[in-house]
């Protein structure tokens, strides 16, 4: 199979086409396609450096250009290079603009708007770094979420990646030895979820993080029955407080987040009945 | 105007499909739109349940199905209800199959694989949490990037950011009375970016801030002529080490990390002249 360059044009992050990008290619073999990422590109000029990099490798371009001069300037040019060209995001605004009964507004960047849930989404950031690892357990009461778990199920990333859809996360890490805050069973605005996985996983990937530090590899925190029993004094912590229970095992952040999200939803679809999956971006 | 119920479908996380209705939307004014969304459907069972939805409340269905059997279902049971349906990824997914000249898998959640790509990221969200706010400055050299910044310029968030694109990022405050850890001026791998602001908004966001924590709003911290001072230390420090500077005022996180990915991309282009915007994910 022959290399291919695929150039990404985006007017504003390019954030956007770089999923679609992503999202598309896993669906084929492909080791030998080439990424070329042309983020803020916004006037002529720009793209005109832009048009000799298609000279020297030339491909497929997709495009989120929304400023009609340049996205019209663009094509024209892929056309007369013989360039095959889509824009990633047509077949949505065309639908949209049928549906809602106006033009598209064509003005880059508009998703970036600094309006109040951007400032909500950077607040559920700031939160959740500050309420990692059972930091800051008085303000429990103040997160949407509340990640339970034994050491190395995913507790940070998934916040993390939740605090970037918007929710505000605290997460705390469940050890035998010492029992979490008496107000974790408490808690009454935050959906506490549970994180568990298969002790031969766990203890995989302990021993792989106790290498990467160094440290010997044969310790408490990786033996086998050590680490069942953990994992049962966690499981029966969730069953006893009857929260719900996501297995990480060969899920990835984004799966395991996704699950999240979806029980949040239910429940907040229980709560108030006529609201259906209208939480934040 | 009517209001208009915005279905999402998934098979997988439903990630790609909500930036893409997101950027979509960006371009309209829609008070009135209601989004319902849908991750994870991969069986007839479950899209059956949807169904009911779908008559409760009729709109546009967006979807990123490419389970082939689902799919037709999905597409069979809109055209029935006479409800309009696009399919948000096939106008690229087509280019891609004519270009690598193979069929897309039609396999859900393979962007998900938990591939080195994966591992590579969460090891980067773990080091950036490990490496905000000037902790752990010993291993800086391990970074992508480094930030530094005058307090609240968004260096956390921007942090995060980036490290959910795949970068390991640490960040360092700049104050007056404390001078950075002279590593700071001997980093050989990480890029170190400058945070700047004007001093208004600055003082805005401070003045905020301190209401949000209930502390009194006229201190140092809010000075005019201080918060000058602390901005024109900062950026004296970025020229002299020569360090790019980012101006942060009115741009969001997400535009602010374009920046520092652009300037990154740029950099690793000059040290290796053929690779041309090929870093992670």
């Amino acid at each position: 199979m022959a290399r291919l360059h695929l150039h990404l044009l985006s007017d504003s992050t390019g954030e956007t086409l770089e999923m679609i990008a992503k999202a598309a290619l896993a669906q084929f073999d492909h080791s030998e396609v080439n990424r070329h990422f042309w983020p803020m590109v916004r006037s002529r000029q720009h793209l005109d450096r832009i048009f000799d990099e298609f000279k020297a490798n030339p491909g497929l371009v997709l495009y989120t250009l929304v400023n009609e001069e340049i996205r019209d300037r663009l094509e024209e040019r892929c056309r007369s290079l013989g360039l095959p060209h889509v824009a990633a995001l047509d077949a949505v605004t065309a639908a949209l603009e049928e549906r809602l009964e106006q033009e598209a507004k064509g003005r880059p960047g508009r998703q970036h708007a600094l309006d109040d849930a951007y400032f909500a989404r950077v607040d559920a950031i700031q939160f959740t770094i500050a309420h990692d690892d059972g930091i800051g357990w008085e303000n429990w009461e103040e997160a949407d979420i509340v990640l339970a778990g034994v050491s190395r199920t995913s507790k940070t990333p998934t916040s993390i990646y939740l605090a970037n859809r918007g929710y505000k996360v605290a997460n705390i890490p469940l050890v035998v030895e010492s029992p979490p805050p008496p107000s974790l069973f408490e808690l009454r605005h935050p959906m506490v979820v549970g994180l568990t996985t298969a002790p031969d996983r766990l203890i995989q990937i302990r021993r792989n993080r106790l290498l990467s530090l160094n440290e010997k590899t044969e310790t408490d925190y990786v033996d086998q029955e050590r680490v069942k029993t953990e994992i049962a004094f966690a499981r029966r912590m969730f069953a006893d407080n009857g929260w719900p229970v996501i297995d990480v095992t060969r899920r990835s952040i984004e799966e395991s987040a996704a699950a999240v999200i979806k029980l949040y939803q239910e429940r907040e679809a229980r709560a108030v009945p006529p609201r259906v999956g209208t939480k934040p971006i």
